[in-house]
């Protein structure tokens, strides 16, 4: 069983940037990517029921380049004005080629 | 890109639990969580189906500090009389200013 | 504080999958699992819009060497035709022998 290293991103949003960030991801090189819906309260004291909906859990496994170009678009485009969580961490994948598009 | 080394706690368990395990999350120095229904079957051989509804899955980003805090209050508490699964693992976050009161 | 290292796989997959997975990981020695509902899209092109209803999530946590029959089964048995993720990342766990069979 060959495992490859790879990078698993999760970003927690307010689901009004939904589809946008889904954009992002595919522009910056991710090939897909899984959500489920989450409820949540954090640093900014902001509950989920004073939300005009649902957040969302954004999933997406990719390369170290593509993960970093994610992270930064996100940092530069969403910290200041809207409540995201996004962490990374390591995950071991069998068929690499699917996440990677080099 | 700056990253920070952090702790996400992941809590699994009866929905009943589900509010007072938020608020020890917190006492403990947590600045936030993300919850997402779940359902599942556990080693106790306690199904979904016979619960008082469905359980939840309860995440939290902390410090090692904190992380430690919580998972002690889980071991002590809940471990004998509940189903409780509880796992830890090492994220990388931005703006670890975030997830840390001290 | 003893915390045990263990392996915690994911898999998402079309529900159609759902009942012969929790099936085949009981068989390999997983004790338990938990299942959220996930939707996405991934490199087949498939979005869950297409799918005969929502994916799910199953996770389990298990052993290294329940961890390589799991994986390998599901390489040899959905790779080719149908929409499977499945990733493998080590977590810590507290009461370890809840996990492990042996």
């Amino acid at each position: 069983m060959t495992l490859t290293k790879a990078r698993l991103i999760t970003i927690i949003t307010e689901r009004v940037l939904r589809s946008e960030i889904i954009t992002m991801l595919k522009e910056k090189g991710a090939t897909g990517y899984t959500e489920t819906e989450a409820t949540g309260e954090g640093s900014r004291g902001i509950r989920a029921s004073d939300w005009a909906g649902r957040n969302v859990k954004i999933q997406t496994i990719v390369s170290d380049k593509v993960a970093e170009a994610i992270m930064e678009n996100i940092a530069e485009n969403y910290f200041e004005n809207y409540a995201v969580i996004v962490y990374l961490r390591d995950v071991e994948v069998m068929r690499g080629d699917k996440y990677f598009t080099t």
